[in-house]
């Protein structure tokens, strides 16, 4: 009666369906019953054993769904409210929330940061691959899903959405700024998107497979460079007469990919990375002009939190992009392996699969 | 009667006083005559042959001087009036002036952008260790010095004073940072005084030589740290409980002081780096958090122009900062070759020579 | 044959073609050959004698045009080149300039800075209005037209677009915010499209025109007031549940527009002004929040500089938007006078007026 | 034995000291035993009925004590810690705070928003003029002092010293800005304070009281004037060459002093307003140059929360600025209402009272 079905990290190559307890809550969370999830990136790395989590965690940090319980605490929600909740579920109250890096939230420890702290669902605390995800922090962190927006409409902004427009966000894109965009995965693709929201007036997709360069160009990529045609650094620097482009977005985690982005900076440019890397990078001396370029080099995380979520659920409902084709895949929770067997092997076009409990 | 002495570039290893033409003018040009100037470290890169410039090429990017003679369209202005202008001469017209990186200016070439191209004197054009110098886009660049402040005490405005300040600027220090600069050489020295200025509660200063270090603490640092005695990183980390630091400014170009510097930041902090690299930097995976951090890497050129420079003038004027103590030594223009020889070789605690024609 | 046709202020009441001689130019300048120009609100206050201009002065500030002459001091041009500048043309050498805020470029007077200096072209210089204009500091003034765009399509780069989507720019409008424009005239239809290019996710436009409505519509607005039928006041803290909205960008100029963008701030929003007012200002005491409620009021003025109209002129290129439903009539420059009174009298629905010599 | 003395709101006219009993504290609290508070301005307009706050509340907002008690949730800190916590404690949890804006958190209200909304103590909710305080959301409010201070030398971390230094942090003082501070009282002299630290070249300071431009002095002022001998507007040009000002900030609350400010600003300057105003605001049309300035007018409430106590907190320890010239009388709580009667009506010289239970 109080068991759920969960998709259980068990050890380097197997992630599997388990029946678990549902969680008891404390005064500041909330048990939300989840109607959609999905897989990301990163839980293949979990799957693969490269980025190490507790044997028995719960995977997943991409909640939509429907309010079940509401601590004693929390405040101006009601059971049965449709609700997302961003993949980084700061406290908003550690030194490190205060100080504007929230998903660097350490909460008490280390003097409240720590590298990627926000980030709890699946990675620290039980996920939303599972019937229900308990949500801490909920009056920081639930948002209510507008009316009319369907749970593959809302599914990117947990995550996918968001970080890829903190990409387009932390580089300060201006109104007729020309950006480049290295990798159109589905974070690559929302950079895409939020490049044209900020303003850019030439934006420039890169990626190797042309069907993903096409729905660049759907989301707003005037120009798109497949990698295995052209060189692609040559080819920016020709098509900006030599100067380069003022902003350059990494949303692959290759030291190649941040080196081409490098290499295409104006003076003065910017270089948002958002890849998660595995191993060193190497800033090439005249990439960076040996110190004197007037370059920046951002790296972001994806923010969270209820105000974030509103934002991105607003923008969803303003209409102003459409994500739903990045969701090509549709599984139910039970068949979850299969799910992971297909993303984790690029299999079939896959973008984004659709998890429903 | 038309010829001056000029310290001049004739191959590696050899700078010499020659008699060359004083320059002539054209009508957005002034003609200045140097009263003090100074060596930089660049200066010595270029001696040695590790930075190229063409032969026959006056070096030196420091004047303080006074107007000798004044081009046709250059206003607001009068001959004999005593002024000093920027190491980076830039136009402010070209589409990098205007895109807010002045520094970089690049003129009419590469659609305006080019790496460090607002830095002409002593690199581009002939520089100011001689009896005069060509001030191109005067009314651009001339700066008066206010009265009463003699050449020492702006001698350090056109470059040393602006390039530390900017990485203190750069990092966009906010009240109650904690930040650390690392190597206390002249610029680092002034990257320490512009922590202080912009507010920075504990500021803590890195080198080698005891004596710099003691200069670090009158211009500001509340903490000094001799590598030589202690593990810098650790020290940090230990003296901020572990969290890091708001800021590390990088005041040398060595991978070292550049690995180290991120080492010590905080989840969400700033590098802001000032030194001239002379090999690819590397950057670790765990220190820049796998690229999840929400950190940021900032390369900064020395800003030009007489309004920077009239607000550094400000500064030693209103006697906030004074820089007094970092001109060690003094030679003659005639015995410049002898100032080259101490100060390459860093010889009697030399941190700055004036050099008065 | 050094003769030309130009709309020369009179008197209060009576702007006339008058024959002129064609400018000579100096070493900094270029001689455009106007081949599209256009009547602004600013012109009718100075038809009107509400704004005081020489008599004698010919007016206009809009140039679409071809390069006849160039100074010998200014490169990487040609003549016969296809070129736009903006309605602010500045120096870019002052200190002003320099500063960050070349539109009120005081070039050697005042210490640099002058109220609206930057604005020249048919204010202290003769204006576009004619069959050739002087352009100064055409250095840093002249934008090449990229092929392929009609004068119409780039006639609204100068001025409207370029003060519209400042206001949208100074209130650092961020992806999702909630925006109001209040006052749907070419500057305020540019406001909303530049609103929805710095990525709102809601855009009310407000005006007392349907048909200006229906315009703000296409170029971005997502919700428009027509305040002869609703309080704009109520409504728009209705549609936002009481909050306020984020950004409330006045166009018009009035005690009522400025007023009623200060009541529908949310605590911690801005309001941007864009507005030529004609009498004092008043803050309500509620309205501000006695002060405590975190408020910015932003005022612009139109930037120029050929770095802006690169961007601008991008932008159409892009295809993001397209002004040209805002050209609702032609003339001949012989015509100017029936011009002016149809514009002067907002008859026939005119939006724009393009004037062709 | 749960009873303790307070000093509260009886009516108009009236405050007094009562018997209450000691708050029980939920989860999120904390129960402070108050060692030091003082009396604020805000506190005197509340006594004088023209701020209205509920009958029996109790007053106080600037707390320095030690930690009585903690709320279940609350986790790092300690029973008998010596902490202090903002006049403003937010939430941090509302979409206000996640905003950026967590001094008008609204909690769940108003969509999160409420104007001065983070101001609860002494305000919405018992104060700190009081034997004991609870100070809610408490992980997010309380700050621990630094070993060595005094209760005296922290007191205006709370209020005083965050008020003050927003004022130059809104203004985004630039190094060798020019800064004028309007009025002089403990606010204004920490404005004062707040702009030497933020780099600015010259700060003016202005007041009607020479005691208090002397401190002004010594706190950073380089140029002092008493309005009573001087036109302060025409010395302002005068002193800056006709220029203006780079920030004017407002401490005060009165049309004059907002209307001089407005006056000696440079075009393209900044209005930073912190004064609490009593009646409607007019911006003189030639004050604000019809519109086309380049102006801002920021108003901003004092910065709560842990991470703004530690870093002023931080900025005291470091011996940056020594306000204990501030502190110029000390009552017991018991005679608090002799402490009001001396603060109220301004008498022998006093800035700021440090009440003692």
């Amino acid at each position: 009666m109080a068991m759920m079905k969960a998709a259980v990290f068990v050890e380097p190559g197997r992630i599997e369906l388990q029946d678990k307890r549902i969680p008891d809550i404390g005064p500041n969370d909330a048990l939300v019953r989840i109607t959609t999830t999905t897989i990301c990136g990163t839980d293949v790395h979990i799957l693969k054993g490269e980025y190490p989590v507790a044997t028995g965690l719960t995977i997943g940090h991409e909640p939509v769904g429907i309010i079940e319980k509401l601590g004693s605490n929390v405040q101006g929600y009601q059971e049965g409210q449709r609700v997302i909740a961003g993949a980084i579920c700061p406290s908003f109250t550690s030194y490190a929330c205060q100080d504007g890096v929230s998903s660097q939230d350490g909460g008490c420890s280390c003097h409240g940061y720590k590298p990627m702290g926000g980030w709890r669902l699946g990675n620290t605390i039980d996920g939303t691959q599972a019937e229900y995800v308990l949500v801490p922090d909920a009056q920081a962190n639930l948002a209510p899903v507008p009316d009319g927006l369907s749970d593959e409409q809302v599914l990117m902004c947990p995550d996918i959405m968001s970080t890829g427009f903190v990409g387009a966000e932390a580089a300060n894109i201006r109104i007729g700024d020309i950006v480049v965009i290295f990798a159109q995965g589905p974070i690559g693709l929302c950079a895409t998107a939020g490049a044209k929201l900020r303003g850019a007036s030439t934006i420039i997709a890169v990626d190797g497979v042309d069907s993903r360069l096409e729905i660049a160009r759907n989301l707003g990529a005037d120009v798109t460079l497949n990698f295995r045609n052209v060189d692609v650094v040559d080819e920016i620097l020709k098509l900006t007469g030599g100067r380069g482009v003022d902003v350059a977005i990494e949303a692959l985690g290759l030291q190649s990919t941040f080196e081409s982005a490098l290499r295409v900076l104006k003076p003065g440019g910017t270089l948002s990375s958002l890849g998660v890397y595995s191993s060193d990078l190497v800033l090439p001396l005249g990439a960076i002009h040996a110190g004197l370029g007037d370059n920046k080099i951002i790296t972001s995380l994806c923010p969270g939190g209820k105000e974030r979520m509103r934002r991105l659920l607003n923008i969803v409902a303003s209409g102003r992009i459409d994500l739903a084709p990045l969701v090509t895949h549709e599984y139910k929770l039970d068949n979850i392996v299969d799910a992971y067997d297909l993303f984790a092997n690029q299999r079939d076009g896959v973008l984004k699969v659709a998890i429903k409990p």
